[in-house]
């Protein structure tokens, strides 16, 4: 529980821009191990920092009475209602350092400099913390917005350049949810989005996430729940396929389209799918195949899901076109039986 | 992070009164095991329902996974957004209790049913949840208002008669800050407060400390603070002595309000301590020399204080008078240096 203020957006060029607006007297660096050897200076500035090894095992619930130890300890003798927590890193450092800022001392300031593509468009934004239990993911968690978010070029260009596929299915979910002039600019570049474009479009995609976060900040009312396009088959083959969040939702998204044609919510499928941002970056059609034919066991994983509404229902986010998306029950006979028939073609 | 909407305060005479109040369909039940042999009816008659061992070790953030694993588990099939914790127990369970209401699936509901009279007075209002770190206490946690609150004679009047001792301390201080007719009222009878009395004044010892905690419910603006009167030695003494929360706050209290003379917040000192309530209830000079004289490395037990406002100071709560308290900063090496006179006389 928390006042809210919405969280500060910063652009900047380089690392070193951020210091001046963190109270670094005061803050602990949460960071990705593998950053200190691309930025030694900007890491090393740091009297207190803990550097964790990025990754689903991050967020393992039986890794974190250790971690929240090392971490108590090294707040010693800092005022209380000073702490910030500063996570510098992708998506399970960010959903780890929001969770401990959350229960740090009843709650501390938090700070998040994305990393990673895929953070910086989605995982970094609208407050989600997470620690997994065994192999369910995100069972416990807590809503935390981070206080300012820096969105640093220079970290984010340092990726290979291979990683910005992890970002793509997020990116076009956002531009598909959001509809509008985003859709169309995104769509009118004939080719997949590369660093160079996401990061000239990075502002208008985080403040297009915001916008349905902020009606529905607790997800409470529904309306959030539309960012779950994509992951209810996203989340099956990230887990069972091993593909990385990102690859799985590009999937996801993908199913959900012709799910949604399928039970008649998008009328005009082929000119949708034909268009230039599906077609460029979510998976073709035998990558699709090939993924969706090692599923086993779909109903049971799925009944495992948060989303679940009831014992064999669960709530499936529907397209209708650019701009408007629909959430609707169905159970997971008719989802099984629909994916079913997708992998006998 | 929550909406925030106030707690309902339910008394009712009965535990079997408490179920129509609950969607029990979606309810876990935590549970201190000893109630189980007390109650057997009530507590079988929740289909999903995790007995714990009350105390300290419950708070422990080290044994945390291995509950979180089995609370979920108890979850399985329940729709998210309809999840109900209810925690029944003393201060501990609920603090437990609370903690994963507040984590679990980021956030599910919460009902308290306080069973002793220090939960029933004090841990069960203002939505405190807590763990702890070793032998810190109380050091990662939230803020997680219940829903609901019930109150049950037959549960509280069940207790040990000699456990009413341990409400005391707390009683007596959220009567000191409010001051005003709750003040008077407890401070006109000339006897030790017993179950009878505390059940009568129950409400108005609640709604007393709502009062404060609806100011500033985050513990932010520094009203809440006041609520911590008495607590800085009484932590003191409850780490190192080993006494009961409620009696460590009661040697706390004493001590605050001479700390309170010393440093000339308080003018009529023999006035206040003279009075029924404080004299009644709170432990006697010989008492409190006895357990002072054990303490050893005061200044560094309070170094590691939450309430720390910097290296070597701390925020003590003074009292003025009743219906008064001030916040002040002061050293740790005044506040032992003063401790020390006391020890010697």
């Amino acid at each position: 529980m928390m006042a809210q203020k919405p969280t500060q957006l910063h652009f900047v060029k380089h690392l070193r821009q951020v210091s001046g607006h963190i109270d670094r007297e005061n803050a602990v660096l949460i960071y990705d191990r593998i950053l200190e050897k691309k930025f030694p200076a900007f890491v090393k500035s740091w009297s207190r920092r803990y550097p964790v090894r990025s990754g689903e095992q991050l967020k393992a619930m039986e890794n974190f009475p250790k971690h929240a130890q090392k971490i108590l300890a090294l707040c010693e003798g800092l005022p209380t209602k000073k702490i910030t927590i500063v996570s510098m890193g992708g998506g399970s450092v960010g959903d780890f350092s929001g969770f401990v800022a959350s229960v740090l001392k009843r709650g501390v300031s938090l700070v998040h400099i994305p990393s990673t593509w895929l953070s910086a468009v989605d995982s970094a934004h609208g407050g989600k913390t997470a620690l997994n239990v065994g192999r369910l993911k995100n069972q416990y968690g807590t809503f935390w917005p981070a206080q300012k978010t820096f969105l640093v070029k220079e970290l984010l260009l340092s990726q290979p350049a291979a990683r910005v596929i992890d970002a793509r299915g997020e990116v076009v979910k956002i531009a598909l949810i959001n509809g509008g002039s985003l859709f169309s600019k995104l769509n009118s570049y004939n080719q997949s989005l590369d660093a160079e474009l996401l990061w000239k479009h990075l502002r208008e995609l985080i403040v297009a996430k915001l916008k349905v976060v902020r009606r529905d900040p607790l997800e409470t009312r529904g309306v959030r729940y539309i960012l779950n396009l994509g992951h209810t088959l996203g989340h099956v083959l990230e887990l069972q396929q091993g593909l990385s969040h990102g690859l799985a939702v590009a999937h996801g998204l993908r199913w959900s389209i012709a799910y949604s044609q399928k039970k008649a919510f998008l009328k005009t499928p082929n000119k949708i799918l034909s268009q230039n941002l599906l077609r460029l970056n979510l998976p073709d059609e035998r990558n699709f195949h090939q993924q969706i034919k090692g599923l086993r066991n779909v109903g049971k994983v799925l009944a495992q899901d948060k989303k679940m509404s009831g014992r064999h229902k669960l709530k499936f986010v529907f397209v209708s076109k650019p701009g408007r998306c629909t959430v609707a029950e169905v159970s997971i006979k008719d989802l099984v039986h629909s994916l079913e028939q997708e992998r006998q073609q």
